[in-house]
């Protein structure tokens, strides 16, 4: 995916107060820093946050936070925000490697909304539906693991369909094209998606489920 | 899909060879029908065949049986063996939910293949991948369970998915595109699946265990 390198990025990420600068810090205590003890949802890889801002706007008793290792990305994210002042959503500028540091077992759900599909095999590790990537998901789940996933790239949705259930996750809801989905699934569509669906190409989608 | 009556099945069933007649009197005793201790792979609804006559042929080592509830698609079935003498091939004219009747716990593998979607919410029942299914399908396995399901119908597809791995199964192979899949997968198509990929329609494919 596209996106423009914006040239004073730092700087917009440094003043916004969307954005946690030392992450770290606040391990297991993200509920302090919502002020409240909310369900937390994490994006990773939110690209240019057009997902969780919206998802924040809709559902104000749960708390999410969009990360996001790209600095542009993100202060375009940051950007769309503007003066708003939305209590119940923070951003994080960092690799999803990190996300063991920076979060405890505080996480309700993760979504995986169009992430790189790293096609080659060579690039494998590097899915976000890797099984090293599921380990990591583990040990920042409160309890139950629930992930709900959404891509156009057919081959990230197969792998991801046979890594998640060889890991035990199981598939609550499956649809191979959201957008024609009779069931009418609630969703928030990014810009991308409205093009790839302008473009008569289908939206995968899956919700995933490991109850302790 | 479409089928011919054939006005003479029940003759054509009882003069074949490869009909076994009163299969319940097989039960826990299939290896001494096909004479040898090979696998045993079993087709549900195997319509006129043509899967499971190809899958003998090029698996020899195999045993194979097609199990379809209809007369006159089984008969067409049989008529297309004429004079042939395939030692691992056999076929059964009965029902489904029979098979718990006729098999002990003998089975290595099921194949679903365009089985009747099944669309409306009332028929839910009746598809091939519902939990009660998949609690019959407990009962014939030998010890690990291996299903492998082909379908043109998006909507059995991703209630198939949902289901199995509800179920505990995990999918080794998921393909949304078997036609056009660039892994090459092995594959027997059926005059219906060549019809649908003609007319541009992809194949849904999957391969799902649960080893004890």
């Amino acid at each position: 995916m596209e996106y423009n390198v914006v040239r004073d990025a730092k700087k917009i990420l440094n003043d916004s107060s969307y954005v946690v600068k030392n992450p770290n810090q606040n391990k297991n205590r993200w509920n302090k820093v919502f002020g409240n003890n909310n369900p937390i949802h994490l994006e990773l890889g939110m690209g240019r946050g057009e997902f969780i801002i919206e998802m924040a706007k809709k559902y104000p008793k749960i708390n999410f936070i969009g990360l996001e290792l790209n600095e542009s990305q993100t202060a375009t994210a940051v950007s769309k925000l503007g003066n708003t002042h939305i209590n119940n959503l923070k951003m994080i500028c960092a690799d999803a490697l990190d996300i063991i540091n920076i979060f405890g077992r505080e996480i309700d759900t993760i979504y995986l909304t169009f992430s790189e599909p790293w096609p080659k095999p060579i690039d494998e590790r590097k899915r976000f539906t890797h099984e090293s990537f599921l380990k990591l998901y583990d040990r920042v789940f409160k309890k139950n693991k629930h992930i709900i996933l959404k891509t156009d790239n057919k081959g990230l949705f197969q792998y991801s369909l046979e890594t998640l259930s060889s890991y035990w996750y199981t598939f609550k809801k499956i649809s191979l094209d959201l957008h024609n989905d009779e069931r009418n699934i609630s969703n928030i569509p990014t810009d991308w998606e409205l093009k790839c669906v302008k473009d008569g190409k289908p939206i995968y989608y899956l919700e995933a489920r490991f109850d302790e």
